[in-house]
């Protein structure tokens, strides 16, 4: 069987959200899995110094404008969220809590509703509450999961996951490792297919 | 016919090599032909903030990486060069008059001369010396050359056409124009072909 593919995504970063409309597909065709690791940025930019994409003086208006254009290009639904970029800490803390206890599907299942409220629907992802109706809708325990999301153990794995992730060299969403070879960007996708 | 495509570059971006290999087969698919606009990353840079690739951390590493990757993808002859990055005003500024006083086509034959003296045979271009070298095994005058690329007209026409791309929105290399849209990246080049 082959190794698993690590995919990394932050849950504000919209090629994360555009990454992981496809990665599946891409895994099965090669008879792999996805691992789903979501980490923050703002941890990893105080690393590397970097940024969020939209503020920077030109690329950020091309920025912008590529979101769409990727989008629609791969017949991917899009919205522009307001605000954007958002904290994802209480959405990735979620997660992680959702897959701890029901399971990796479950969690995979939520991140993508995750994703869909911030990138279709503009739910502010960056507000608990907006992140336990996500939950909700599928099933989860609100409270449960409210607990789940704050708790001192899910929020050091977050860090630590994140810490992990940039000892693997990771520095961006998505960021796909696979035998060792590490793509950064949605584009790269084309090539890891082949 | 169809509007000439805009190729931005920079002499010192691998990407901007490895698009100047590929641009105008590309263009020339599509009945196009191609304006070569060397530009100097460094100034740019001073209005976005941002610094050259290789420097930042965990993506510097992944850079140098994926250049070898992407050469080795394409077909492409590359060795890494050291040192890099370099200052690029002198092959621009080369570029340029030769430009001036012998055409286009002349131009564009050096720019790609100058590409491959840095990027397969590690000449240092930021010395023009190294520069000029490269002109005189074209058949240009080597005093010539190496007088217009010191004239002020040619450093301001320099200072002047890279103040003009970024009001294009020009951040990066390469980066083309073709009717309008912007296509930052060598990766592109699959998506501007369709």
């Amino acid at each position: 069987m082959a190794a698993d593919i690590d995919f990394y995504f932050d849950f504000s970063s919209p090629y994360g959200y555009f990454g992981s409309t496809a990665i599946e597909a891409l895994a099965a065709r090669h008879g792999r899995k996805v691992r789903w690791h979501p980490i923050l940025l703002g941890l990893v930019f105080r690393e590397t110094g970097a940024g969020p994409l939209v503020t920077v003086p030109l690329k950020g208006e091309y920025a912008r404008h590529d979101f769409h254009r990727t989008a629609s290009l791969n017949g991917i639904d899009f919205n522009m969220p307001d605000p954007f970029p958002v904290a994802t800490g209480a959405p990735a803390r979620a997660m992680l809590w959702v897959r701890a206890e029901h399971g990796d599907e479950k969690a995979v299942a939520f991140a993508k509703a995750v994703y869909r409220a911030y990138f279709v629907d503009n739910a502010d992802i960056s507000n608990a509450d907006n992140v336990i109706k996500v939950g909700s809708a599928m099933g989860l325990d609100a409270t449960a999961l409210a607990a789940g999301l704050n708790s001192p153990e899910i929020r050091e794995q977050l860090k630590a996951d994140t810490h992990a992730a940039m000892k693997r060299g990771v520095f961006g969403s998505p960021f796909v490792i696979v035998d060792g070879a590490a793509f950064w960007g949605y584009y790269h996708y084309a090539t890891i297919d082949t």
